[in-house]
């Protein structure tokens, strides 16, 4: 039986993911008996399309990388010009909706509506998406386990770097004392050219502007709003901790100047933008802020835009889990991670 | 319904097991609504027990730290002297058989002959033993296949660092191009302590044996043999390999003198024990021997008797994991991890 999806929301992740799709086919069907059919898009700019057959994956890759919508892709298209998303995902005959839709902080929404409409008519749901996990995680999560549906996440913290996945099974059991991390790649990228070649934040800036590392508009990066979102979820997710971002103030590494960091190397010290949640007794206390680490420290050592996570954990000490942060095929991975694990779960 | 367990082999393993199932009893109660019944007891030189009703754990504990034996846990255990191990685990009442004997890698027993009699008993096993894993892994896997029953092993490799925890739902649909990482504490503690005080292989090795990293007889950790065992068993479960350790010769440390790591250490390198594996097409090699690596990959700053991994991944490309690598209440841990993640899959 083919596991039928909806994807909602077809911009870079989304193309990611039919791509990992594409490339892996094959070796999912023989590793796994996995087989995908896609029987919805839904896409504000690129257009909508319910094929209850489903679509021709290679061929909706090659229109909408090149800037085409999805009635290039299949003429019925037309039909679901203006249909309102969450209607599309109601009616798209899928087992699963891949909510991948852009990240608002503020509201969390479209995505919010969209999954709770999943949810609502029995649908399974993947996302990406920061916005609902960091404000309504709790709701989310309860009305998926209500209904008896996989709500999973894999790739809103740490793109497709299995920290969730890792979680499940291999943190069982323990007791999270601490999470810290490096949650954002630009920032720490820019951080990482201050120090190695001595430029000033707004020559490293335009250094990872230009690598497109950073957002034409980077203040939710600079500011350690992303970081935020990444730490709150995973402090709602990990240890039940039912922050709201809008509750912690994060510091962000504007005010952290060439002389700072020159200094602090000076000193045996490296400046990194920190998030942690860390549990007291009953007291959950999570924060964003640059912070002067010792070199010895695993999270000293994270170059570039990648990214880190240290748990300090009970029965086991720390251990740290490196890799990636963001970026198209990776995050793409993460949702398929995701699906592989409720396909699983169905046999 | 409590989880009945038999423990085979009750040694350091056993006694952290034990230990993290009462430390965590209310805990894992609540959260999971997991019990442990522990149901049998076998080891050749603290005694045998079965105990239907379940054993008394903290009681257990203290008479076992205290060197002490089974029968003066429960005077049942007289009984059951000199019954063989293999009858033991057939008529534990078990769920599940935890494997934890030491490990023999050039034939695998007895722990193999456990692990056969408590599948053929229709027992799910967990084990940390890494002889019947590193000879005999396909065999058994199928074995427990057959059966329907769960084969799991965390504790094999880095203690309970979720290696195989993490792979199995992180990792699912990536192809795994390379694994390289440091499977042996002793090894990169020694190595660490000639570079950073400049002592001599046997200084160190004797520094390591003080702290209880080194064995009586450190051959096995020195000579590569204990790195070469964990990553052919990284190979033949996470790459399908089908290797045999024998025929793979491992190098160790014993050759590496203060002077190469100093001569090293002056062109930016650091001398690491680095197990591999590694695909190429169709063909996968495997190998471990001291490498000197350039300080800006991730493995060059695993410090002290820690451990790492770094997989080479098609979608992914690089994450790392580092955590413990042996450890008492670690090792115990990673038991525990796989037999929740067995209470999981029973619901």
């Amino acid at each position: 039986m083919k596991l039928r999806i909806g994807i909602v929301g077809c911009g870079t992740v989304g193309q990611g993911f039919l791509e990992c799709l594409d490339r892996k086919a094959d070796d999912l069907r023989a590793r796994y008996g996995f087989e995908a059919k896609i029987t919805a898009i839904a896409d504000p700019v690129r257009g909508n399309l319910i094929a209850p057959q489903g679509l021709d994956i290679r061929k909706t890759i090659k229109v909408l990388a090149q800037g085409g919508k999805m009635h290039a892709v299949d003429t019925r298209a037309a039909k679901y010009d203006g249909v309102p998303t969450v209607d599309i995902i109601e009616t798209a005959g899928a087992d699963l909706i891949a909510e991948l839709t852009p990240t608002d902080l503020k509201t969390g929404e479209p995505a919010t509506s969209h999954i709770v409409r999943a949810l609502m008519t029995g649908k399974h749901v993947v996302t990406t998406n920061k916005g609902p996990l960091a404000l309504h995680y709790r709701e989310l999560s309860e009305l998926a386990r209500k209904r008896k549906l996989a709500f999973r996440f894999e790739g809103a913290v740490m793109s497709g770097t299995p920290v969730f996945n890792m979680a499940e099974a291999g943190l069982a059991g323990v007791s999270i004392k601490e999470i810290r991390g490096i949650l954002n790649g630009t920032t720490n990228y820019i951080l990482g050219r201050m120090e190695e070649e001595g430029l000033d934040f707004a020559e490293a800036l335009s250094q990872a502007r230009k690598l497109g590392y950073a957002e034409t508009d980077p203040s939710a990066d600079v500011e350690g709003r992303d970081a935020l979102a990444k730490i709150v979820i995973l402090a709602n997710v990990l240890l039940d901790a039912g922050l709201k971002p809008a509750a912690i103030n994060p510091a962000g590494i504007g005010s952290i100047t060439r002389a700072m960091i020159a200094s602090a190397r000076e000193d045996g010290f490296r400046y990194k933008l920190i998030a942690y949640v860390r549990r007291e007794g009953a007291r959950i206390t999570a924060g964003v802020g640059p912070r002067k680490l010792s070199l010895s420290d695993p999270l000293a050592r994270i170059a570039g835009a990648r990214n880190a996570l240290t748990f300090d954990l009970d029965l086991l000490g720390s251990i740290t889990l490196e890799g990636p942060g963001a970026g198209r095929i990776e995050t793409g991975y993460a949702v398929l991670q995701d699906v592989l694990a409720i396909h699983r779960d169905l046999k």
